[in-house]
């Protein structure tokens, strides 16, 4: 279409053949206008098309058989009785009895009839064969399941002791048929055109069930069956399927059954928490991109905690999901549609709204042409699934979603860092995240990896550098050696004044920030468009201008550690040995105040809990921004933790965990942690530009100084 | 909703209450099933619920009259006839002829009917009243315009001379009227809940028309005399209206409007190109973000360039329009929708395809709850207009968009440079910018500005620092002192043995590059994970082992020039004052090879054109990566263009736009660049490691040192 209008050139051009002919009947009103000027004149209009086809909108499918209700767990107890087994018959009828409340579906007595009106038409469900259940599972597989239909209530309750969270009743295989049945009724509807895209209203659900093994309330991998099938007998209409898994847990049925396949682009966000969430394996981690010819099909999402909710899943969706999605162009998406993530769900734990519900689906109609297909997976508030799948399907017979509750709220960091580490990971494979993400196009812990070679050195050793020869020439600092330890050394600097002063400013700092601009088009940074920028200077400036001593130490950050555990503990070694060796045998020595910034400020809450300074150390100042707090412990003497938190100011930023993940309750750090205050700005820069003067001030004022201060 | 769902705790606490209940009838089954074990049982279902309400989608409005044909140019002359003025009353026409042909309405004679079938509801078109069109525009302007009715020919073809690029004749007030009207009364029927959303196919176009006067076809601004309107009339139900213009033109008018104005978010995606592209003011730039209370709600995608498509607008949707849209939470969204971006238009020259403007309206109806009003504004190729206007509709009415053509495509590099300068700039009043874009949370530019302040030095002065220290301690390198040049002293550097060298390795190179992680939280550079990488000290090292001399040049960078003028002039004089000042005096010297990476390239080149070098430089190497290339220019003899294409090797990265920018043509540059060849990946450290072998053996081969390179 582009190629063939931009084929005939120009604006005019375009117009003249088939125009010129009509021109007499569409513009004599123009014509006429200039003679007549007749502005009340109607143009003769004389018949100019009959509508090629009369175009009609398709209906959005409906499966829901009340046969699938019979799978359920026998009661082996009254307490079994009063509060059932999660994967409850009712979850498939509370979701067909509100879309009958609101009126997509008609039908007042909820028995599941055929004609259920104008808006969604029924898809009949019907039992998948065995030839469709074995394109996936095992036959030995497909044979133990279909042996429980005969099974004695004792076999039953055994077999159910021995799988991994399943139960059975002699239903289960009929369900489970249906249940898959189901989900490929509902993807042949979509792919033959009959239906504009459907929703598969199924149990027991299929995601964690492996081809030889059943887990996870699951007997049969419903969508791996549907989407195999379709495969197969759609060859020419339907090459790549993408099957987006939105339960909140791993699918590890569904990614198991595609792995080495190509054809299939399995992508899942779910809690995945060092794969201690179910189902508590490694393969729902970001770094599991498929293998052979599936290598770079698929992407998993996974939560590093719960909690999360609408803002993180329309991130995840925009980052990852559609761009993913877009270039994959696939023919079919199917959506493996837990809602066990949905709000309210106590397995889940997260609080994605009806309404994300609603958008998350409306961005999918987006791919495939809109040939969509829902089967729903887990979820287990009968409250939440419903109002959930009752937003899924509005957005499915066409309608706009409805607006996010808190559409401000922000991204949790755990997410972004989540996020950002599966683009990094799946810009090996996919175009959309070269360009923007990539570090000069390769991944950067591979490169790291490489900085044995010479020819690349850490950044924090030469702008430690610039930092000493400039206070070296400006101050005539000098460097302050550390004995038997093995550290850079110019880690400790010092002003040369330190053996005779009263009173020290002793400066604890992580290597400095820089503030860099990406190079837009690469992605790396340009050092020639960077600054350093140095936060503990002007304290160090300020500290000259009054004659005080000054300590300045820089805590070199591991390359490769990202929770910089090491620079923690390098940060108390080197505190603790600056008290032993110096600070305790300087003579003059009064008044000691120190100032933390970063995570290397522990180093300091760390001295004050191991040794007693009180007779000279009179502050504590340290700048968090958003590193984890440190809380003294006060090894030498119980009264420690009160004199840390009276001589204390610890500045955190306005969005600190401590102040608690939603922000809009006060929360308040305890005291062994230090008087902990809240900054109006974040980032590092900021808070200490936003506090440098009461900061100085808090130090002269202990140092006893007001006149001075005035 | 989430909320209440929440407050009901667990999974199983929450059915209870109701469903107890209701246990006998619907949970029969399965306690049946247990004892009975009977598969083929069913359940007696009882009439569990009667709709409460019959849903029914509501339709698309659409908009339509053929009386806003008559505003039409006044012929002067045949030429006039025939090709005729591009705003052109066969504009709407063509566009409800497409709908009608397919399917979308029901009139078969095209003559506006009122009934129009099932799928599209049509709202009558009335003219705007004195009062509406007083809410935006000036009574003088007003009153102008409504003379136009009685002007005579020779009064109409004077004011269409006097105005900036509009045409008037008797029925142009009539139409401008209509064209206004419409577009409230199509706004109105959203509002009020009587359509789903609408298209008002409307003209003459209103978004350059500016409170007091007319301009680029429009004579009254007829969106935003629709906003303005509607918050006047619905103060509960309409607070804030997103505004959307993706007309290929800045929509002064409108942003004008409501440049003080919180309640309107104007955000426009336009070609600007430096102010010089219609109306070719500054108003179209990045940095006007409205005044007063509507500073920060206003919003330009100035593109830097033409020939901008689907890619870029997909781009600028997901990560601009659409987060800024969703915090906004717009009451109303209403598209300025020109077709003059859309392929084939030859004013517009940019390569927007139908599926894509399906896409992007997709994309709006997740905001608002869908309330969305498509106002028809420029857009002159009668085909393409009517093709992209039929994606839009099918889109309206419920339709899923259609697949891209090229979804793969890769977003221009000028278009990710825009789209980053509008996040920066944006980043300071919209929260969905902050975390991931924003440095610090603190515009960039800003921040640079301050650098005078000692507290911030720039990165590559480090950088340097720390090389120079490696190759003195290293190898005894010294520094080259540069007479009478304001450059730093470490500019150059060469091997102690430089003096009396046969054969010497020229390196002039920019700052290195970093490999660097950005910090996933605050979007800061963190240094302690960051990585300087030195492409020039392999070539130095390989250098060394051969006992070659080394000459080692550093091209500092200015800090905020982007096109980095400064670094090739400041190339361009080193490498110049290196020959005149040493080169040419050192007594053994044979051989020269120069070795050029990145903008530093320039320099040798300039050298080259500028002095006869010949009987000593053997061999010139550059790796410009993406960076411009440089031409020759042969000063000195003509006959130096072929032996500089001769006696190098220039590496440009496979995307570098030498190639041709859509790739697939295969491009060559001109001789006078030299010998340019292709690499396989991008990225100055891959491209180096890629072509390192093959340039140290052209080093060796015109050293005629075949023999070593064995």
């Amino acid at each position: 279409m582009a190629d063939n209008s931009t084929a005939n050139g120009s604006a005019n051009s375009t117009v003249k053949e088939e125009d010129m002919l009509k021109r007499n009947i569409e513009d004599v009103s123009n014509d006429r206008d200039n003679v007549k000027r007749a502005s009340n004149y109607r143009p003769v209009i004389v018949p100019a098309c009959a509508p090629k086809i009369h175009y009609s909108l398709l209906k959005t499918g409906l499966c829901y058989d009340v046969r699938m209700r019979y799978h359920a767990k026998i009661y082996t107890s009254y307490f079994e009785y009063i509060d059932p087994h999660p994967e409850d018959p009712r979850r498939i009828y509370r979701i067909y009895k509100i879309l009958a409340e609101n009126g997509l579906v008609d039908d007042p007595t909820l028995s599941g009839v055929d004609d259920i009106g104008n808006l969604m038409v029924k898809i009949p469900v019907r039992e998948a064969t065995d030839e469709e259940i074995l394109q996936v599972h095992t036959p030995e597989h497909l044979k133990f399941i279909s042996k429980t239909t005969n099974m004695t209530r004792e076999q039953l309750l055994k077999e159910t002791e021995g799988g991994d969270s399943v139960y059975f009743n002699n239903d289960s295989y009929l369900s489970a048929r249906l249940s898959c049945g189901g989900a490929i009724e509902a993807c042949k509807a979509v792919v033959e055109g009959r239906v504009k895209n459907a929703l598969a209203v199924v149990r027991p659900p299929g995601h964690h069930a492996e081809p030889e093994v059943a887990g996870g309330f699951c007997l049969f991998s419903n969508v791996a069956v549907a989407a195999q099938n379709i495969l197969k007998n759609y060859p020419e209409s339907v090459r790549r399927i993408m099957v987006l898994d939105w339960d909140i847990h791993h699918g590890n049925g569904t990614q198991k059954a595609f792995y080495n396949d190509d054809r299939v682009l399995y992508v899942s966000l779910h809690r995945y928490e060092l794969g201690k969430y179910y189902p508590g394996t490694i393969h729902g981690n970001y770094d599991q991109t498929g293998e052979g010819k599936g290598e770079g099909f698929n992407c998993n999402i996974p939560w590093s905690c719960g909690g999360v909710g609408d803002a993180e899943y329309i991130w995840a969706f925009e980052q990852v999901v559609i761009p993913m999605g877009r270039e994959f162009q696939p023919d079919l998406v199917i959506i493996s549609s837990g809602f066990d993530a949905a709000d309210g769900d106590t397995i889940g734990q997260c609080h994605v709204t009806p309404s994300c519900y609603g958008h998350m689906t409306h961005m999918l109609k987006s791919l495939a042409q809109g040939n969509l297909c829902v089967v729903l997976e887990g979820g287990y508030n009968l409250d939440s699934i419903a109002k959930s799948a009752l937003r899924v399907a509005k957005v499915l017979i066409g309608e706009p979603p409805e607006e996010l509750p808190n559409p401000t709220k922000q991204v949790k960091p755990e997410a972004i860092e989540t996020i950002e580490t599966v683009i990094q990971t799946q810009s090996k494979y996919w175009k959309c995240f070269k360009r923007t993400h990539a570090n000069d196009g390769c991944n950067f812990q591979e490169k790291v990896t490489e900085t044995s070679s010479t020819k690349n050195f850490p950044l924090q050793h030469a702008i430690r550098q610039e930092q000493l020869q400039m206070l070296t020439d400006e101050f005539k600092y000098l460097t302050l050696p550390l004995l038997k330890m093995d550290l850079p050394k110019e880690t400790v600097i010092c002003s040369p004044n330190i053996y005779d002063s009263e009173a020290i400013i002793i400066c604890v700092h992580d290597t400095p920030g820089i503030w860099a601009q990406r190079n837009r088009l690469t992605g790396t940074i340009d050092p020639s468009t960077s600054i350093i920028v140095d936060n503990a200077i002007d304290f160090i400036k300020w500290a000259n201008s009054r004659k005080y001593g000054v300590i300045d130490v820089n805590i070199p950050q591991s390359l490769l550690e990202q929770d910089n555990y090491s620079a923690v503990i390098t940060a108390q070694e080197v505190v603790t040995f600056l008290w032993d060796n110096y600070l305790k045998y300087f003579p003059s020595l009064l008044k000691v105040a120190f100032i933390g910034i970063g995570d290397a400020h522990s180093g300091i809450v760390h001295l004050l809990g191991h040794r007693d300074t009180r007779n000279v150390v009179k502050a504590a100042i340290s700048f968090v921004d958003n590193r984890p707090l440190k809380s003294l412990v006060p090894l030498v003497d119980e009264s420690l933790g009160d004199w840390y938190f009276k001589n204390s100011l610890i500045f955190a930023s306005t969005d600190h965990p401590c102040w608690g993940t939603d922000g809009n309750d006060n929360k308040k750090p305890r005291k062994k942690f230090g008087r902990v205050l809240k900054c109006e700005t974040d980032g590092m820069n900021n808070i200490i530009e936003e506090r440098f003067e009461e900061s100085t001030d808090f130090i002269l004022d202990s140092f006893e100084e007001w006149s001075d201060s005035e």
